[in-house]
């Protein structure tokens, strides 16, 4: 058996990731997320483009300056000013590679270029030969190499391996290969330079226009290459590159067909995916391999019978590995009726099996209706009250006054029991002012754990739908509010929710007491 | 040369696309998405899985009833009461199917079934022709395929056709597989059953857990198989299905490599996807590959350089293909000159080489400080008012009141060149009252043609972050407002709009007029 390899992680969140439109970054948040790079263990970190910018080549020093156990990276352009403004940022780096690249292709030779074949490799040559008197490791990249001639890509890697290039990074600048094509070019320059992949680091660089950067990356490695230039998250120029989780995950999870291995902490994987999408703005869809919000959801009904019978019947990877707390059957019409049942269980109702399938019907009839079912939904089917949680606590009226210059303040009247209270306050806006008026009233001493708004339709009439979570002890529950008005939608999600907690649940003996609630709701 | 073979496309959206958490749809949601995917033109659609619920079969029969073209498909466990079902909601059928499922793999088999491999393939058996009396075309698939034993699914496979199955799908469902060994599985499936690909259908169906689902899915189409399983946007359960969009940019683009193509119509591929996105809740990600906001934008300097020289350099695919009306150069910080040149020219100003080098700098410097620049603040560099938009329209006080039962009102002053004017007004909500005042004082004839709201952080002390779009005649100018009151966020950003919309640019004589504004602003 071969021994396995080590795949060096080459991340380039803060270069290319960077590129993504609308990702840019201040040099204090390219720091941040430099720091959370070295938790993560990658190999290297490309940390940005010295030469674009001031703010760049400051970015670039402060990295370089602060975080001291990979390899940084700065790229640059085949041009003296480029690799001199390499040389200052990295200055006071540790360890330090310096990344330059030429375009190969033809239609970058003629149209952007405007130079012929012997002009690239002598550009190359000279430059990579100037770059290697302050840098002991010299990257290569031939940009759009998979769209470059086969004779002449193998001409420029070799000439660049003699000018002594460390690295070469096969990039697919457009990406347009296919994992089967791209493997066999890799598979051709090893041929043709057989220390590729040993003596040099044969590292490729996927982008993610046809959907294929991790695959076309995998394929890679299976043909020899040992180095993979990834983003968190997958973002970068266009639609991204490569992610750093989906290579890291497959190679962890897939070790016995893959024969390598990286030294991802896969433990930071989470977190790191969290960092980079709020600093740079860029979501993160729901169905986003390994760190989407669904990636470890399970709604059909066949899929939570089966986890719940065994996990690995549909998961092949540990959420828990990755820095989750666990997977999560959600609740739907397509839910069956075993992981409903479980559910009512750990929501401490102690029903018979007919009591069950009487509630199951309900719950059917409900998610038929309604996108999204919380415990609080199944709540009121198992005590007929389908239709709405009571209003306990009654809004009467309000009144927010909102001026420059003051504080926001509210007057929020409530009734509870057919009596009538108010209470005043002001807030930093004018939502937490009402929050702190019911609050004077209600003294529930719930905690606003998570505060959710967003315009729903795009007009100046926009349906402003708010989900508020408050938590009082250990019990959590949601309130969804939505009115054109958003400070009354954020006023209703809260009493919505305040109003589930006063609900006094029919209970199996067994789990009353840790239902009660130890305030005057 | 191989004739070219056409790929058929079965569009799941409504069926394993509905299964990501969160995004269930109400029938005539369904019926809707369901049109447009006629439009796109796949060849099957799998509307859903009749016996899960009520509402479900009444969705299945409408779709059935009103969606004539593709051939409409229902999901069957191998009961008879599912098989029913699917009689049922596709009895309006024009063209119909039965998709049956029955896991096989070992894992399965021992502890979701508890079933042993004769009994797996006695059920199977059985079921399949107990469906064949009712459809013509009977779909099998046998669950968890990719972890199943090899030659045990050698066996069902053969059973599964020998019992009169039209189509063999080879379900991926926990995705685990890479593409290099699942197109070795498809092709021992050929190998073992020739009919496969040619007389029977061979169809693939790939879970995106690692990433690879459209990956694996062209590696099975390169080893034979002709159909693949997919949905709009990649959405399904978990981390999703294979993207139908990815599957048919791969085949048209790389039609070269790939020597088979779909008949989906590409240029409906932008409209599906937001229709899905829209009504499934389902966010599309920036750096989604085809459909991604960002996946035709270009903001790194080089590559915006290389586009304008030549469109190819940087991009494989059109845009106006899919739907889109072009690419998109994003300036910010890794802009290069070219690019701001360009721009600078369209935006109507005529400058010298100078004049442009001077106004770069400038350019970089903001592009340094602020994540988006804005055609508006490229015109501010160019009157040398990089600092800020100035207060034409400055805000002296704003008044608001809501109230329940009543509708919101709002006062606002405004200062414009030292006099103050104030107005009142009610509105459906105080964002809207807070804009009909500010109208009443302005008169500037603007529509808001878009209106976005968002909390930045989590808690109750939430910043609101509102981006508005104001359009007066043929201009559009786009203001951006934060603050803890998302009222106070709200009107700073219209004011900014309109602020901007105030400025009378210095301009080269031929554009001078176009950027006249009729109002008086």
């Amino acid at each position: 058996m071969k021994p396995e390899r080590k795949i060096y992680i080459f991340d380039t969140t803060l270069r290319d990731g960077e590129q993504s439109p609308g990702a840019s970054l201040l040099p204090e948040e390219k720091l941040k997320i430099a720091k959370q790079l070295e938790c993560l263990n990658v190999d290297v970190i490309e940390a940005g483009f010295p030469a674009s910018s001031e703010g760049e080549m400051r970015a670039v020093a402060m990295i370089a300056e602060h975080v001291r156990k990979p390899v940084i990276c700065g790229l640059s352009r085949m041009i003296p000013r480029d690799i001199d403004a390499c040389r200052s940022a990295l200055e006071g780096a540790a360890k330090k590679r310096i990344h330059v690249f030429l375009a190969t292709s033809q239609i970058h030779r003629e149209f952007k270029l405007k130079k012929g074949k012997r002009e690239i490799i002598e550009m190359a040559v000279k430059n990579i030969r100037s770059a290697r008197k302050d840098f002991r490791q010299v990257e290569f990249s031939p940009e759009d190499a998979s769209r470059t001639e086969r004779d002449f890509l193998v001409d420029v890697v070799r000439a660049a391996i003699d000018a002594g290039a460390t690295s070469i990074n096969i990039p697919d600048t457009v990406g347009y290969a296919i994992p089967e094509e791209f493997s066999d070019l890799i598979r051709l320059l090893i041929r043709k330079n057989p220390a590729l992949g040993k003596q040099i680091v044969l590292s490729v660089h996927c982008h993610n226009d046809l959907g294929l950067a991790t695959a076309n990356s995998i394929a890679a490695v299976l043909a020899g290459a040992n180095q993979i230039e990834c983003t968190v998250n997958g973002i970068g120029e266009r639609a991204g590159n490569a992610s750093v989780e989906e290579i890291a995950m497959i190679l962890n999870t897939r070790r016995d067909f893959m024969g390598c291995y990286t030294d991802i902490k896969l433990s930071e994987i989470t977190k790191s995916s969290r960092l980079v999408s709020h600093l740079t703005g860029m979501v993160v869809q729901p169905n986003k391999a390994i760190v989407g919000r669904n990636a470890f959801w399970h709604a059909s009904g066949i899929h939570q019978d089966g986890i719940l019978k065994k996990r690995q019947t549909y998961e092949i990877m540990n959420p828990k590995k990755i820095g989750l707390s666990g997977n999560q059957l959600m609740l739907g019409k397509l839910s069956g009726k075993h992981a409903f049942a479980v559910r009512v269980k750990k929501l401490g109702f102690n029903l018979s099996a007919a009591e069950i399938d009487a509630a199951f019907v309900k719950f059917k009839t409900l998610a038929d209706k309604k996108k999204y079912i919380f415990d609080e939904d199944i709540e009121a089917i198992l005590q007929n009250q389908i239709a709405q949680v009571p209003e306990t606590w009654k809004l009467v009226s309000m009144k927010v006054v909102s001026e420059t210059g003051q504080k926001p303040s509210a007057t929020i009247r409530l009734s509870y029991q057919g009596q009538v209270s108010e209470a005043s306050s002001t807030g930093d806006g004018p939502v937490e002012a009402c929050y702190k008026a019911i609050e004077t009233v209600v003294r529930s001493g719930a905690q606003v754990a998570h505060y959710g708004l967003q315009s729903v339709t795009g007009g100046k009439d926009a349906l402003g739908d708010v989900v508020v979570k408050l938590v009082v002890g250990t019990k959590e529950v949601s309130g969804r509010g939505t009115s054109t008005d958003v400070i009354e939608a954020s006023v209703r999600a809260y009493l919505f929710a305040l109003n589930k907690l006063c609900q006094e649940p029919k209970r199996g003996s067994a789990s009353a007491s840790r239902r009660k609630i130890d305030v005057r709701l």
